[in-house]
């Protein structure tokens, strides 16, 4: 590795978490306990974009999983652009916004929305002076310290932290809770893990197209790894759930294709592997992430699977990073890419 | 073209349209009537996998601008994998599924979960004999005939439509539902136009990766065209809303790469020309599918902007069959692939 911003900032990681769980975490627990008082909540929309979209796709599950809550994923330009926001009925929702920058006019105008009609908001963000910030009742601050590669990396496991935190605390989950507690040392082992390993698929950094599987809670793994491969090396990296991937887009997965499969022990692995055979038929070269002796990224034993994805995209990080290198390019400012992007 | 069932079943579509309007739409219409009569709905959940996401994609912005109702679209692997379906709460609910085969075992996980509960139900489909029909309360029958290319057309539009009169329906929308009778006329012109201006496009028919973009309404047209096009031809097609494609993808756009912009008449056009300059930037390729002179696909004039995507897929369904003949591809069964999935 190099002295990258982004090296750094995948480093920081662990500490990122703790950072985010300290500042945010009080902010979730009361947020939760006001959200309580009027009953079971009945619904969540969830506006983002880029990275934070993954966060909110883990958000998805995790809710949708530990408290039988629909959730959806806000479309920003109903708002922005047609001038018809969708807004949660009733005060048993709330309206959650991710955004490390907190500076996209469009994720904004879903929460000055929601707000205007009484409906509770939330912003998960990196920036409490950010226009996000100022829109949302409640601010859950990362306070992760700036991030200065534009390739997100510690805002966005920040960010499922204190979604898992804000979630465990609406379940009342204590054991969960206490989980959470322990994840940023599994981080920790994760990171030098996967920099021990990731040199071992150096043979695929020119690779043109690069298929990411992961299902359940690691769909959100999955998306977000094959957009930092994207991102930072320019390689088309495609996130998908096997149901998905089977319904037609792997007629596209050429011979000789790497395809990660994000695969740990939990329910969903089994689905997982099949997606790899089918992979594998068509000759595409199958990389295995997962905790288990066989894998090529080793994640570390015993993450509960809902925490699973604060852990499982780190090794991908490091991927995207490794690969970013041996290809030349420019890991803290990909071409093309602003850390920030005011999207309407 | 040729004698392939995909060839016919692309020109059966004007046909098909009016078969479903026929058939589901009373049904539609009586669905919606009950639903109002419980006042305001509060939200919706829809189950779908691979193009008939599409459709609930559509749907995702049809309702949200029309009827201001937050569309969830269902995880269905929470049901069918960690046994914690997500089920809305209230009878003010629908949870829909769209499958044009009614075999997914995963989309009827979805659907008996929420009958289960009592919430009101609806399955279209082209198969009223087939296990999601019986699972649902309500059946809205495509009734287009079987559809036998793999690759899924005349039941994609059709399931537009059905969603369109049921929104329109819902809202007492009654120029949007007559308007909704004019549109098999202009897919039929679509037809004849694509089929002569596509071959214009042949130099494209090599090509290993394709973007497109479109948003709002179109967002589910960009990604229905760039899944035919994978499907088809074993390009990496990939759809993008321009905010999600500024926000990192745009990264791995290499020089030359085709870029199918779907920007007719609207809200949204500004955001898509101005994502075809960033592309454009980067040296791709960008090809107009629109309502303008301009247009390299161009699209009739007059076409209701939220009837838009019934129409706007249509070129991209004849530019996939073309590219996939001039690359000697089977355009009925592609390998790989089986026109029903049976995931779980």
């Amino acid at each position: 590795m190099t002295g990258s911003h982004l090296e750094r900032e995948i480093r920081e990681q662990p500490d990122a978490v703790r950072a985010a769980l300290r500042s945010a975490g009080p902010v979730a627990d009361a947020l939760a306990a006001r959200l309580r008082e009027r009953g079971p909540l009945e619904q969540v929309v969830i506006a983002a974009r880029g990275t934070s979209d993954n966060a909110a796709r883990y958000a998805q599950y995790l809710a949708g999983a530990r408290l039988g809550v629909p959730v959806a994923l806000a479309a920003p330009s109903l708002a922005s652009r047609y001038g018809a926001p969708v807004v949660p009925r009733g005060a048993r929702a709330l309206v959650l916004a991710i955004s490390q920058s907190g500076r996209s006019p469009d994720v904004v105008s879903v929460v000055d929305a929601a707000r205007a009609a009484g409906v509770p908001t939330a912003a998960i963000t990196n920036d409490p002076a950010s226009p996000l910030a100022a829109a949302a009742d409640v601010v859950l601050d990362l306070d992760v310290g700036m991030e200065r590669s534009v390739a997100a990396t510690k805002t966005y496991t920040a960010s499922l932290a204190v979604v898992a935190r804000l979630v465990g605390a609406l379940g009342r989950d204590d054991a969960g809770l206490a989980q959470l507690a322990d994840v940023p040392a599994f981080m920790a082992e994760a990171i030098d893990t996967a920099t021990a390993r990731v040199p071992a698929l150096d043979a695929h950094h020119d690779a043109t197209h690069l298929v990411v599987v992961g299902r359940g809670y690691h769909y959100a793994t999955a998306m977000e790894i094959a957009l930092k491969v994207r991102e930072l090396t320019g390689i088309v990296g495609e996130g998908f759930s096997p149901p998905d991937l089977l319904h037609g887009p792997i007629a596209a997965v050429a011979p000789g294709t790497p395809a990660l499969l994000v695969a740990p022990s939990g329910a969903v692995r089994d689905s997982v592997l099949e997606a790899g055979a089918a992979l594998a038929d068509r000759g595409a070269a199958t990389i295995r992430l997962d905790d288990t002796s066989a894998a090529d990224l080793p994640l570390p034993a015993g993450v509960p699977e809902a925490l699973g994805p604060l852990v499982a995209v780190i090794p991908g990080q490091v991927l995207a990073l490794r690969w970013a290198q041996l290809r030349g390019a420019p890991v803290d400012a990909p071409p093309g890419l602003t850390k920030v992007t005011e999207t309407r």
